[in-house]
């Protein structure tokens, strides 16, 4: 199993800005966690950031035929890109959509995101757990997805 | 560690509707799941389900001395109810909101959450596992809260 | 046949209230009067009241395993109870949206409701009989979905 | 008693159109129950269909001296037409809108209707038993109001 | 003179939750000063607090002969219930709407209740003083009510 | 202890116009009753009326030293006027809002105050017994003030 | 100067219909006090009634090339007709919006139409007048438009 | 019979500015020829014009003993005063709104009208003609009114 | 092949009116270029234009046994007519939208049609050439859907 | 006469991903028919695709002086650039907009589009087809602008 | 050359309130700060402050024919005087418009400025420096106008 | 103290593109006109363009550690880019907006900018002299800054 794990704009900054506020974690501790807990359940992790959307959609492209689903933070992207969905689309694989933020407390025009109705699911507000809880259960909704078991997100009631 | 985990109205019916659709999984089989959990990480839990929003804010009042956070799947509550929201803000510990469907992907009305935005973070879409995401985020932010440390969410881009 | 007839919050005071505004109709006549169609109809009538939505969650998911449908007159919840809708679609039968006034000429807020797009159908504005009515609808449609009939709502042009 | 009962635009194609989908029951057929119905309760009806707004409302200004009352069915007119509503007002006498379908579960432009506001009642979502349920209550209701009997619609709860 | 004065969701923690910021006074405490004020206007205090709105209503439906007029404060329940509203409309008294912080400077889906329109008036921001004022003048509306002193309020101008 | 009681434009018709509909209690009436009342709880009140916005805000801003608050029933003014809240807030002085009527009750337009979100709170829907309970709240605000006593208006559940 | 002045949908029913509420004068009346107001003014009349709108869009198409100027009053169609809007600019000749009602003080949707914006001006509120003044108002319009005086609507303050 | 007619803010300068845009009347035409039209109907014009809303409303209050009717061109306030509207109420008389220019032909804000619905009815387009209908249509109210006579606005269809 | 052309109201003065600035060509002379095409393509054109919403309905009904397609020019009507929209879905034939203008740069109620979510698709902007350039799409889009090649509109990314 | 042709991003997977669905067509397929419709019609193709709007505007503005007009598929861009359209305003020849599918029929986000209101006109639906007719629109639209015939888009009606 | 500068209601406050805060500049201290910079610019500054939007408007028109452009500071006018906007566009001088503060960091209803869309400029969030600024660039247009110079406000791309 | 000066897509063309227009002016002159005033006022200019935004990104994240502040013309990105307004927040720099235009003189989608409540403050409508007057504004801010000068803008009247 091979799981792409995209890093919107700006993320490129993630610990080196301000340690004694966000913390010392870097992207790269980020993908070292990522990696790590890839190992223990069987699956490769495979980290691409880019501040240009346009790269991130070349990725997509390119990787589609090698990957098993996509972990994306899309940053600044997912309040306004409709490109970056169809991109999601495009590759055709199961994706989750995590924030280190919670959106939801913050300004009005970060609470909507073209990404999360396509989405599997979506982890928000947990920092660098935001990722690794969102990893988690892509592994797992693709196990059981390969598995045929319903056991997943029923439509109606919670 | 002693986490309250709060399903709110119809997840009484979790498992025994139409378990050709929805797996067998019932909330029974939920909350054993997270008390498994809750062993591995050292959390005690504490479930509690019922249909009556009245009955549920009188458990949160009853229990806020004891837990240290909540984990709420608030069903059809969340997107209507300003008194859930305000007896959880009464209870006064971290909450964490989850979802075993994506809510984005249904009807509009679902897309709104009371709850969110005074949440610690949000999990939804992966079943059984948006519990047990949600309840390791939670247990995590409550180390990181105890050590004080600010590894949490970032503010800013993501 | 046996059709659950729920009457929501308030509904009570039917009667009793101001009778020389309302008439004298009570919930006693009405589920009297239904009581006899049904007998007319073949169809057991099984009334139940709650100012509580708990308590009718709580009926509909005990009551499930013997209902073949639901008349159903929220009252005050169908604008603005989530947790109802999920409810009924978590009984699983076929149900009918029944108000003894018209919603659509009072308050904006009473325009809306989010029972009525899961609705088999709706009746509204002749007092009780909009309970016979809608009574009278459900069974005649139990009974063509039972003869797999196609004679009933068209999806296109009135 | 005289009843006009006025089908809107496209229901001349009723049951013409993909009988194995809608049923054989054409709007003929729809006249035929409603006059069974009408002797039933003593009550003459006056069917009229046209595609045309303009020979509906001619319809409704040459018939009104005649009739105590309109079913309707507007069809596509309902949700656009404010001609239809005032020449329904125009014409001074009671009326009740009726639907085959449940409008509230189509798109979003089917949920408003210019003419509910000022109706006695709707009946929607049941097909040819949407016509004969809304005949039986306007029935009732020009017996109760004939009568001076307030058993009718109460202005407050349900 | 008899007076319900009827506390909505989560106000039985009024008091015991952080004195230290709200003060210590209790739910008791404000039934107590509104009994003493009742003792000088010669007006009798019933109070009833629940988290249930079921019970509210029920109380209301219950009460409704032997009360001259609500003081209530909806908590959350304002922001979203018809149901509330219409149990209000159903005791058929004057009701005064407190709040014990001002609503207009909180969360937008504060600003609008559904109680306020069918109310005698509202007071809000000033705490305990809230309720007291909100009795004083409903007292008043009562008494000159009772005298047929169009002294109150005038629809025009402020 | 001096408190400002602000009128806005039209006040001053107040008692003069059809009295037999709106009492006979003039602009003069309210404002000797603020006096006695003030009298009674040791404030001195300071009326100003005008239909002139500027002398309005003149006014505030002469008086700002001398005042320690100010009752305001903006009359219209409240609804449109952003001069008159930033007059306010240049004022410098905590600020209670009344109304004769209950502007909830009114056409839509009379439904947000750009003042009430600054306000200490709001009273409305008593006629003169506004002005009243919001002097006297505003007093009690202003002791609790000074003293330090966080016994008013608690920011979270009612 | 030849105005055609053409009456929307059920206008053929004025002074028709209870002549007890809206008077006795019938379109016939209308027309008839606007020839004679033609006459005293040097223009001819050519009323036209239907209601059709295909009617009165064939009506404009064959009458533009003998009429200067059109008063219209699009009863029901002026809120939801693009076409007749079409019609009218098609015709190609100044037109004024009569109503004889003042749409403002209705239903919310009577307050916008289609037709305003591309006329002359507009009459509403008068009855009869409203006829006679907008008749008035476009003779003197079309003299002033032929003598290219300035004297008109300015784009500025009033 | 005596008409105020009020002009509201920057009519002061119609005529003076750009003259050759907006032609030569000034508002001393206007009101010169009002007054000839008054000679001709037998009403008394009584003209007032200022930049401030608080001379209007003082001018409205001092003049509502002596006047029947009042046209009032609210240029710019007509969009945002609340205060205008109370204060034409206040004065208690039948008012007609005039506009020089098409309103519904300019920006989107001068679409809406506070004092629209309140006024018996509305001219506007026609530059000076605008007065001098809406002036005869006032007085032709005026005169129905007084001989109760109900040939005016009928409240249906037009 | 056999499509039917239809050309909603006021299309009947194409080309007549100012034929300086629209041109010359009139309605018949777009019938015969696309009967050219329509020759070209193995296409037989059948075209009909009515000012009337009922005739083209009752077109639409009469030859839907008869026609493959259809290309539309619903002019005012698309904006507004849900019963031109239900008449082209009973005569179940795909369709076309073609507009001789672009209504996305003119009136805001321009820009919404009814039709276009059914159509196969929409070609707007070109004069004549759209209703050319629609009929060869059309065309091939039946041939395609003859031949159940799936080379037509993907749904997913541009 | 040189067409450039703007392929926006994803569009690169054009016929690669899942040709069952799509069809085989790939990017390389469109240009081609284009290029052989260019010399059809006396026209160069210039084709461009990039995921980069950045690359886009590049090229927008390096092509300006060599291009006479281009066609655009903006794919998810046109929802939400505004930098698109200024890039092809900058570019300052005339464009046609073309989509595969038709977006009206799709999600709501996707039904507006930055670019439409500045091009010449719009093809939406018809898959490769919507290509080569925007071209021939486009060509023809070029051909009449240099004769300076005025056949284009009338304003008006249709 | 001469400016107006024009400060609306409570800038009158400048710098005498809370001078810790805001500092100690008043609003004379604007006043001589802009007169030094209109003796090295060669301009006439002409200050004018009011809290009477009257006042304002009879400056503007009495100073109209001496003025050859305004800076103003609406202050709360801004927001919701269409009435400023008018007098401005009436004084028929380039303007504009400087705020203290920078309203889009502000509450909501501080965003929209109705005079904004009719000024050459606009600058904010600079203290006195916004009037500077201002100032200095209304200068600028002023030469450049005079010059007929192009070099101004491109209308296209950024 | 070193300003970035960070120039939107597009904004390469300016002078280029029909300078009898826009004037001669190009990005070039923008640049030195800036390093000139940069000169004159103590500050290093390092002028940055790109039309793609993942560049803009890369030079702020680059160039964060040697600037003091940012003035960013965003032309289109402006109206539509969270990672823009993340990047700036991200480089923890105070910035200034400037646009040549005036936005809120063009079309609605200009009036909203994403980066305006962020930034310092807002300079717009002058052409060239925006960016002197921002860039003059900015260096105003930093010295005040710098010195702890309350002098900026005050958070309350103007």
């Amino acid at each position: 199993m091979r799981i792409a794990v995209v890093h919107g704009p700006n993320l490129n900054l993630l610990g080196v800005r301000e340690p004694e506020v966000y913390g010392t974690a870097t992207l790269d501790d980020v993908n070292r966690a990522l990696s790590g807990l890839g190992d223990e359940l069987g699956a490769v992790v495979e980290p691409f950031q880019s501040n240009s959307q346009g790269a991130i959609l070349d990725f997509l492209a390119e990787a589609r035929g090698r990957i098993d689903g996509v972990v994306v933070n899309p940053a600044g992207l997912g309040h306004t890109s409709v490109a970056l969905l169809d991109g999601l689309l495009a590759a055709g694989k199961p994706f989750v959509e995590v924030h280190l933020s919670n959106p939801a407390s913050r300004e009005g025009f970060r609470r909507h995101s073209h990404l999360t109705p396509a989405a599997v699911g979506v982890v928000a507000g947990f920092g660098m757990d935001s990722y690794l809880a969102g990893f988690r259960c892509l592994v797992g909704h693709l196990i059981r997805q390969h598995n045929q078991d319903p056991g997943g997100s029923p439509p109606g009631n919670g």
